[in-house]
């Protein structure tokens, strides 16, 4: 009982900028239907806490064209091809959405944004000692504004509902357990 | 700096079984420049930590086609057009997934799964007392086995990346936020 289903054909339906939909024509091992399955196919996300001498986070505030509101985030975005490794992507996402720098990039982990209909994952960064050595480098599809919040406010922005980012509160879920475990 | 951008224009440009996608022209108020917006129209999702009174947390393992893999979760889902209430939805799922029920159902809180490009909001609950009542009832899409879970597992489950859905990962913060409250 359980277990992978058998995935009897698989076409594209669409491609879009920013991901392509595929539909697949799965088996149940329960009962032996067939079910088409619609998957999105992205590449995958990084986003990365920036954490400054002073234990405050480099946050970034945005307008979200998904749910049409301005929302307070870490850094974060789409790996580029161009990027070598995931850990580059998220220092790159660093430096050009905030200026801010850090030589201590660690790995808090890595989660699947949506298993049910996402084929991508996000890898979760933190860096330490982040200090502010550049411009901001913005493209055209981004207007963001620099906020440092002290670490210690996190949990109560969270639980206001002033933090709402799925894979933004994951970051700083993995860095909490990274915590308490020392 | 960092406001709402306007929306120009908006329409559909296709209809899925799970979503509508959806294009804006939205115009940057930073340098005014037009940019189409993709958008991923869907119904509000819910999930829920079913916590038996052994504090053991009713889980779900089940064949995820997104990411083509098994996948181990609390029940959740999207909300129906007839569920009364995000909570009735929550406790719908549990019920359907599980045979689990319980009278005790809070909510923890809301996220938005990703502002970036999806419109919806994961309503996260929590189920006290959770007791075996009834039978699972499965759609023809879902192949699901129930795994009790210590509660006092979760994080090193999390940590070892056994637990890896973004969402699941939220409803157990929020939850952990709301004990240490306490």
């Amino acid at each position: 009982m359980s277990r992978p289903w058998e995935k009897k054909s698989s076409r594209y339906v669409a491609h879009y900028r920013i991901f392509h939909l595929r539909e697949d024509i799965c088996v149940s091992p329960r009962n032996g239907h067939e079910m088409p399955a619609y998957v999105l196919e992205t590449r995958d996300w990084i986003n990365i806490i920036p954490l400054t001498p002073d234990r405050e986070v480099v946050m970034v505030h945005q307008y979200r064209f998904g749910t049409e509101e301005m929302s307070l985030e870490i850094p974060g975005g789409l790996a580029d091809p161009g990027d070598g490794s995931m850990l580059e992507a998220a220092r790159r996402e660093l430096r050009e959405e905030t200026g801010y720098d850090s030589e201590e990039v660690i790995k808090l982990g890595a989660v699947r944004p949506n298993p049910a209909i996402l084929n991508n994952t996000c890898h979760l960064f933190l860096a330490k000692n982040a200090v502010l050595k550049y411009e901001q480098s913005l493209d055209d599809g981004e207007d963001i504004r620099v906020e440092l919040v002290p670490l210690s406010r996190i949990p109560q922005l969270i639980q206001e509902g002033k933090i709402v980012h799925s894979l933004v509160l994951n970051a700083f879920y993995l860095f909490d357990l990274l915590q308490r475990e020392r």
